[in-house]
């Protein structure tokens, strides 16, 4: 199942395992071999389910390379058992409890984090609600309700739109549309008419005409539309659009989704 | 800006500071007392970033609350500069290098780690490959390249599919489809006919009636469509044709959508 010739990390978490991936990884980055056999075990609720999770990575206790275990779990019974695990325990909660139980002057709860869960049920319902409003409003197929929008992206076909759009809704709930810009937009040197009323929520994406025309090379090889030549000449109109409608930007080509999202939160100043 | 009566608590990060966020809150969940002020500053990449965050989280010291101060900066410079500020702070990083450093026999690089970051070109487009797979086979819109589906979720109307295929498709990069079942299905007790070549990739979604009907109220009040007779007929189907078919499935009501991710990426055995 697992390659010997690879370091065993194990992310364990009482809820998603999100974040002992996400932490555990940055932490990993930092070294420079990277011969790591990722393996998460999410929801791990019960004392038996963390004695089955010990029995797991003790399993490779003959390979010789000693596992990794990332821990998120927060239930102290729960860390109990997996502490008793031969691999390297890097307990991300219990590092931090005694620090913080010192500064708040209180002690911990010990129940499951949740970090990902539920949460609540408004929560729940605001995102499902944003998500619903992204996939209504993308590449500006409704204009119904654009002024319920808190951020509009705007941009040439293909430049990142609708998957920051999701991200924006899901992640944080943002209620975002978007709107393509098209030569029409280009040749009378004007922003889209439906928007001309909300030109403030509106923050433009841009990218680079190489990266531009290989990514539409994959959807329309050989057509006009993914020629280096009209790429160029979408995002140079764009982007002096964007300026000449004070629009703040970001060029898409070497920032993640994540970053784009966290970027136009910043920029826009929206509250999520 | 800031409330007097409320803990300022800040989450910093050299990237979108979501990792910090996460296990500061996971963290912070555990204290009863919930009075916390939360600003994220995210981007800190530069020493005179680090320096201007310092002055913010500063600027509490006449409140008389100290500041909790959640960092995940990677950078030693940059973590040095914050560690001079008046918070307390919980270096999500800085307490588990050393730990690593010692068990991998070798030291840290220092630099940024970006776990929000591009990452490679590679995984951003199997992102947005993804993403937009999963847009054009929502809701059972497109019939076409079903075969390329690692799941298709199904379910009556607003359990959730949606939200679950998004997450799926931009947070794992999972090619995920969504299918609707409908009177008609029910009504012959068959699986909807498009998708009994593809029954071994089909996960089912469920909800509670009163859950369920709540939910299409606030679509369509009043409607036998949102009436509880009617959304309990729908899940008890649904729930039955699962069974039959050998379909795992999943109650989404108590779930939020990272947790139905994770579930069903177990469940179905998906590498992510």
């Amino acid at each position: 199942m697992t390659n010997d010739n690879l370091r065993p990390v194990y992310f364990l978490s009482d809820s998603t395992g999100i974040t002992a991936e996400t932490l555990g990884n940055t932490l990993l980055t930092q070294f420079p071999a990277n011969n790591f056999d990722r393996i998460t075990i999410p929801f791990i609720t019960t004392d038996e389910q963390a004695r089955s999770a010990v029995r797991i990575i003790d399993g490779h206790a003959a390979t010789g390379l000693q596992p990794i275990v990332f821990s998120t779990a927060v239930s102290n019974d729960i860390r109990q058992i997996l502490a008793t695990c031969k691999g390297i325990i890097v307990d991300l909660i219990g590092a931090h409890v005694g620090q913080l139980e010192h500064a708040l002057g209180t002690r911990v709860s010990g129940e499951p984090g949740r970090a990902h869960g539920l949460g609540n049920a408004a929560r729940y319902q605001s995102r499902m609600a944003a998500v619903e409003y992204a996939m209504e409003h993308d590449d500006g197929q409704s204009l119904r309700a654009l002024e319920k929008a808190q951020v509009i992206l705007v941009s040439p076909s293909r430049c990142g739109k609708t998957p920051t759009t999701m991200y924006l809704a899901l992640q944080h709930g943002i209620f975002a549309a978007n709107f393509p810009l098209v030569d029409e937009d280009f040749e009378r040197e004007g922003f889209p008419k439906p928007l001309l009323p909300f030109v403030s929520k509106c923050f433009g994406l841009t990218t680079n005409p190489l990266r531009l025309s290989q990514v539409r090379t994959e959807r329309r090889r050989g057509s006009p539309y993914a020629s280096l030549r009209q790429c160029g000449f979408e995002l140079r109109s764009a982007e002096r659009l964007y300026e000449s409608h004070g629009i703040p930007y970001l060029n898409s080509a070497s920032v993640s989704i994540e970053e784009m999202a966290a970027t136009i939160l910043q920029k826009m100043n929206l509250k999520h």
